[in-house]
């Protein structure tokens, strides 16, 4: 029988029904171990390390004792079967070796600048230059396959929702609101830009607009900000979604098992919830602290303003007394009833920045601790039963006005639960955040703004906008969160141009200006659109809680580095001259 | 029961087994229709058109009237049985229409600039301005949608064989091969560009070095050259696809089952090659004049130099005994044996710049026209047997040194075929052209190029590179041709770095040049690199065969005009002075 040029099986096919067969094997040397003359070499693909043995009386010995790691061979050889003691019942082929007769050198390593084999921890840059080996190794091999498996999963999951799959253009127009664009000079209109889209909301709208019923991609999207920890330079993806003739709950109703079945086929065990609950955003402020809640921890915050109200805790009675706007919320703590804890999560807050936690906790029968003793047993008491707390337990409190103090105290309440241990990493947990506000208060440009994009539609629709005080609007806008992030972002588009004017002249743009900045869909929007709506979830995001990774380059094959550098092919660089003229471009670089 | 907020069904859903039910249904008014006093509207969404009719007793008769072509309206109604003669099997919901009770006006249209109805033909930049009203159109939706799904095939096609779907870098450094690049730059480090990538040649190498096995992606490339017919300004997409350790052979047996299901699925009853013939670069030239031969012309041609050798025919003779490299070629004509048909071809040489198309036609059993009387019966005889020609046929000669006249001899070839009505339109006829010449002379330059690109490997190695004349190289270079159109075009890769710069060398590349200009994949050669190969196939092309499609528009969304100008969204498009700063560049405009 002819083998293969290359191989008659992977590096992870062998097993002991192979015993007795000649095979061939292409790879790279994992390792090489010499053991009292025999050398093993462990031979490593994509498929999986086949462990290889050869001894002084072969002719390939001179060959085996020359390869280094990561060289890649060609090896001929005998399947055999290990000795019982040396079976590794952890990899596919552990039942077997192959005994080597012949060995192809196909390509040497020079001397490596990190080793693939062990995870030793590489400086970023090293790990960055060297991608194509950092990648060889086994966390962060496994964690690409996973991104690459996830998005698959995605468009399958999507296909058999209904929704058909469009790539959008990636020279496409600036868009005046958000981030900041990339630009790409055009060389045939001098003086002319294009930019890189910063989402494809405009053109799945139009595709709407256009009559094709359901959206969605795997869309690359741009944003030249600066580098944050949670964010990569350049490019990201996002999973874009856009449906027509429908209301906000047949989005959920159609997105939400998608993402449940993806978050299930990858969470290696880990519970995923089935039915998301659906929040306001209102109650998750005051639940939680956010409305990116991590519903993972089980503690819900309560205002419990009444019990301080003319108490002897002056510090808040006086607050609640001198401000009809000052609440007093209560951040329960179960199990984390002693002084010593209760004083941490004090110190905790003062490293904050806070004035300091108070907080009462519970044991032998009554409440204790300074706030308890200044409001006495019976508001004590109240508290205690209005939280349903026991002995072991304590309870933090934050007074103030709530928009000042909501974010602080979602931290509290992460901290609380996260070092009481009551947080059960073993589950992804999902929600939907509903009814964000649809504007806010731009207090440095002292007018009104939209609170997430100018793209949804309010609550009420045109009438509400004529009436009413607008901060106190809702739109039909949602976030998915999981576990304390938000993966999702999403809303019912206004696709009424009257609607769209009015909307902008509340936050002091005219219609010219509408006409202007969103010529493409505002004219689209006189000519028949169907009521959309639609949502973004954020890929990289998912990926990383999925894979479990603390950093966007653990869970991309290619990152930049945070100084925005690709290291490995040498971008950005310098343009030549002929490039600049031809782009009608000239450097303005401050010495 | 409560309807949804805008639909029970979509218009392409009901049929008679829905008939006395009342439902509800949401799209565009396709057209309305006044058949003494009672009205018709047609009610169009992605999924059908359903016909829906109301009469003047009806309450909402007035809102009927007022309705134009392409408002968006939400129907209730009835369902009903048409009256046998109305029936129209043409439509999925031809057996039935919706006797209207009420109507929702959820979206007016202005008066159209061009009508979705019917098909008449309308300019670009008003088919380009208002695309979401073109997109409405039947054949433009029915393609893009047909896109939407060869692409959904190919992937799925692609993972079945075992590949792995990787995103690449958009974000990328400039390649100083191939095209011209799209400039992006960088507001973080000024005077610095990236560029976005012509293919992700270098990255797919680069993944196959770091030991992913099978990789694939339908990838946006990026090329800044001038407006052609056949090309879209701008961005275009490549199924890419590349595999470690394999020869071209795999390439080919891996890859073409693919493409044959993908061409078997959307076909629509045309016929499609099951095993593509492998054809080498060289025989592709002489027998078809092309290395994108149309393989449903049946006509291959032959040299027939000898017969003319010495022969009565000076004109050939004599440039045979002058120049050892002269050959003539014949085109042989099945059918075409008239001497109006012969004369036609000629008079279309002449038009195509050439001195004429000699040639000879057979009737009455013997050869005729001015060669056939040159060169006497015998040779006449002898070349008909040859060619296997018969009474009513004809035979066309080009005569010379062949790379001279094989391009017009192809276009001869085509133009028999076509004409005699030789081509069976209804396949796709699929093969691979193999062995392609590694170098090429650049005349311009006077100095030895690549033919296809600096990546390929040469057959026989680095050895080969040392011997012999470079030109007479061939490389593991192929390409895959469907009905006359280069689709796919691959190669074994160059992996090793010393093969790589001697290659570059004999192009008067030095080893400098090659370190700095291809730095991250020659590094990455330098550690362990498997023998990798593929190809990439030009999706946009296969969509435009697959639809019958003339203009890459036809099956874009949202294409920019030959102008390279989204004139939909405005693009490009002046920056702001702060935006230029920012990226410390400055116009440089000639007025």
């Amino acid at each position: 029988m002819t083998l293969h040029r290359y191989r008659s099986h992977t590096c992870g096919a062998l097993t002991a029904a192979d015993a007795g067969n000649n095979v061939r094997l292409s790879g790279w040397v994992h390792r090489v171990r010499d053991h009292g003359g025999l050398l093993f070499i462990d031979l490593r693909d994509h498929y999986g390390i086949t462990q290889c043995v050869i001894d002084p009386d072969s002719a390939a010995f001179s060959t085996a004792e020359t390869v280094r790691s990561e060289w890649v061979l060609r090896i001929d050889g005998e399947v055999k079967l290990r000795d019982a003691a040396a079976v590794n019942s952890n990899i596919a082929t552990g039942a077997i070796e192959v005994f080597i007769r012949e060995i192809e050198v196909l390509s040497e390593a020079r001397e490596l600048p990190l080793p693939v084999f062990g995870d030793a921890e590489y400086p970023e840059d090293i790990r960055l230059r060297y991608r194509f080996l950092d990648l060889r190794r086994e966390k962060l091999h496994a964690n690409i396959l996973k991104r690459t498996k996830i998005i698959s999963a995605m468009r399958e999951g999507m296909e058999d929702a209904g929704f058909t799959e469009f790539s959008t253009p990636i020279l496409t127009a600036s868009s005046p609101e958000g981030a900041r664009d990339f630009l790409v000079p055009s060389r045939i209109h001098p003086g002319k830009f294009f930019a890189l889209p910063q989402a494809p909301q405009q053109y799945k709208q139009l595709l709407m607009v256009a009559g094709f019923d359901r959206y969605f991609q795997v869309a690359p999207c741009f944003r030249d900000e600066d580098p944050r920890a949670d964010r990569l330079p350049g490019e990201f993806y996002q999973l874009d979604l856009e449906m027509s003739f429908v209301t906000q709950e047949d989005v959920w109703n159609t997105v939400e098992p998608v993402m449940t079945s993806i978050f299930e086929q990858f969470a290696e065990g880990k519970r995923v919830t089935g039915t998301w609950p659906r929040i306001p955003y209102d109650e998750a402020v005051r639940k939680y602290g956010s409305d990116k809640p991590d519903l993972r921890n089980p503690i819900e915050m309560q205002a419990v303003t009444d019990h301080f109200r003319g108490s002897g805790f002056k510090v808040f009675a006086g607050q609640i007394e001198a401000d009809s706007k000052v609440e007093v919320w209560a951040i329960p703590a179960p199990t984390g009833g002693s002084r010593a804890f209760c004083d941490r999560m004090n110190a905790w807050a003062q490293g904050e920045g806070q004035p300091g936690l108070g907080y009462i906790f519970f044991k032998d029968g009554q409440g204790s601790g300074p706030i308890a003793k200044n409001i006495g047993e019976e508001r004590t008491e109240a508290i205690r039963v209005q939280l349903g707390l026991a002995d072991g337990d304590a309870v933090f409190f934050v007074c103030g006005r709530p928009e000042k103090f909501y974010k602080f105290a979602g931290e509290a309440r992460n901290k609380a639960g996260f070092d009481l241990d009551l947080v059960d990493t073993e589950q992804f947990a999902l929600c939907w955040i509903v009814d964000f506000p649809f504007y806010e208060w731009n207090e440095d440009e002292k007018r009104i703004d939209f609170a997430h994009n100018p793209f949804s539609m309010p609550q009420g629709g045109r009438d509400a906008l004529d009436s009413a005080d607008p901060l106190s609007l809702k739109a039909y806008q949602y976030d998915a969160v999981c576990n304390g992030f938000e993966i999702a972002s999403g809303s019912i588009r206004n696709q009424e141009p009257e609607t769209m004017v009015k909307a902008f002249e509340l936050t002091g743009k005219s219609r010219e200006e509408v006409e202007e900045q969103f010529g493409g869909l505002y004219r689209a929007f006189q000519y028949g659109a169907p009521p959309h709506g639609g949502a973004a979830f954020g890929i990289d995001r998912i990926v990383m809680l999925l894979c479990g990774a603390q950093n966007l380059r653990e869970i991309t094959a290619f990152p930049m580095n945070q100084q925005a550098e690709d290291l490995l092919m040498g971008a950005p660089s310098e343009a030549s001259a002929k490039q600049l003229r031809e782009l009608s471009i000239r450097l303005n670089v401050q010495k």
